[in-house]
């Protein structure tokens, strides 16, 4: 029996050195590509990705090119945009990568939608920012008309910033499960996926403009799946403690209770978001884990990056 | 056993009246699912569709508010983002068709990558539009630039034009069969899929800049899932010969033989690649139908449309 990982892509990992074309991302994707080729023979992989850069550029084509016979698309839309894009990188590179070793690989990017709640506390404080930079006359211009929440961000200039809610449930859940099964390797709950809430009476799906956090939706989506290895594909080898100090220490094997007492030392929105997606797992039995693309197989075999286990 | 169809939806037939908001198209998109939940009981369901206006609003935006720091994407990555975003809507749509019902859909919307010859003669005579309109200045500096074919536009101004050549593969064909037998309800090579040809010597995978016909896409792909039934859904309830003359008259029930004497009376770009996929499937020995969606019922029990066999 193979065993089954989620990998957890970071959405910056496809743009090396700010190079954001569509060929330099799709070069960035064939590492990925020839990653997934030589895991395949011993693992059941499942990939989850970022998309904060690509869909912040669709969101700002979007918005600035924005006419009455071309409306811009709502963020959750773009969301899905760059699923189709990034997911179609992600497929031909592994589809690549095999062909490269003689092989024909059986690879289904499924569009996700990532099931959150309305009455999660985020929505009354949106805390991302997203898309283009604007003046603060521009930017209250646009949350009157729109009903944006725009914030000041570090002296740059403002942003709309949107909700981050949690993820509670994927709706596609049950075929990317029996695609696995089949084989499959699949590429799902993209970008942190599509975030849909389902309505109070009627409880249908309705799309929402949030962002939610690649990590998190991805751990949802390992536990889901019922897979045995959660995996944060970061820039770093190891999730570290007094990070940047003469004290830095990469945390290499450790427990739930060991890791937890060092919680306030990883960075928001950076490190602590994949560390608590770790422990999240770990705590359902799996195994939980924190490196960078050069170390994940020595990882999976227990000899390098950070692991967290119950 | 239920039988296998596939159905080919236009394009424009997310767009009525001119309606191009995210909303207005999602309220569209709400018709397809509540005729797919009706089909569901009785017929296994692949959904291919178009994506002409779509696509054609992602590279407006894409190529207008074009920066160095987010350039626009290629058309082969657009028609990739408009699968998520289209499949999105589908998806969503079905979902909330069946929560209505009081049941749970099962979709899946799968990135599809459409294989094409680098040899097909579409490649030398690029012809399909693709786009902004330009002034002829501007049309030529960007085909300069940008090694584009541009062509005039019947007076309305200058546009790039593409290649449209012929589909022969579909390379997510197994995934897709896969995901039916599973009983899931799948979305596929949306917008004629995203094209790609076979590199001579290694036989990669290769995006290239092109339109796919959605017609001859969703054809291919219900020869290669082995659908019992292939419906072009479009805007008429029957092909017509003589269309617009007093000597119009609907098709019916008509065989392959029949309805290949009326070729010449179709128009190309319209109804002809209707009728031409429709064709090719009954030649297999399918049933090729051509009908709108509020025939699509009587038109699967033999009793509107036009219907085409062998």
């Amino acid at each position: 029996m193979k065993k089954r990982i989620v990998l957890a892509l970071g959405g910056n990992a496809l743009q090396k050195q700010g190079e954001v074309s569509a060929e330099a991302q799709k070069k960035v994707a064939n590492e990925v590509g020839e990653m997934v080729a030589e895991l395949a023979p011993s693992y059941e992989i499942v990939l989850a990705h970022g998309n904060g850069p690509q869909v912040g550029n669709i969101l700002i084509h979007e918005e600035n090119a924005s006419t009455e016979a071309a409306p811009a698309m709502p963020l959750e839309t773009t969301v899905a945009m760059s699923q189709g894009q990034i997911g179609y990188w992600l497929t031909q590179a592994i589809d690549n990568a095999f062909i490269k070793r003689g092989r024909t690989a059986k690879v289904a990017t499924v569009v996700s939608q990532v099931v959150v709640s309305r009455d999660d506390p985020a929505f009354k404080n949106p805390t991302k920012p997203i898309g283009q930079f604007y003046t603060a006359r521009e930017a209250l211009k646009l949350a009157k008309e729109k009903g944006w929440t725009v914030k000041e961000d570090a002296g740059r200039g403002w942003r709309r910033v949107v909700p981050s809610p949690k993820p509670i449930d994927i709706v596609e859940k049950k075929t990317i499960s029996e695609l696995i099964a089949d084989g499959a390797i699949v590429i799902a709950a993209g970008g942190g996926g599509i975030p849909v809430y389902r309505t109070k009476i009627l409880k249908r799906l309705k799309g929402v403009d949030a962002v939610i956090d690649k990590d998190y939706a991805a751990e949802k989506l390992a536990e889901l799946v019922k897979a045995d290895i959660f995996v944060s594909v970061t820039a770093v080898p190891n999730a570290c403690v007094g990070f940047g100090t003469p004290e830095e220490k990469a945390l290499g094997k450790v427990t739930v209770s060991e890791v937890e007492k060092y919680l306030p030392e990883f960075k928001a929105g950076s490190m602590l978001p994949k560390v608590q997606a770790a422990i999240s797992f770990a705590k359902k039995g799996g195994t939980g884990i924190i490196t960078d693309i050069d170390h994940l197989k020595d990882a999976l075999k227990g000899k390098a990056g950070t692991i967290i286990t119950k």
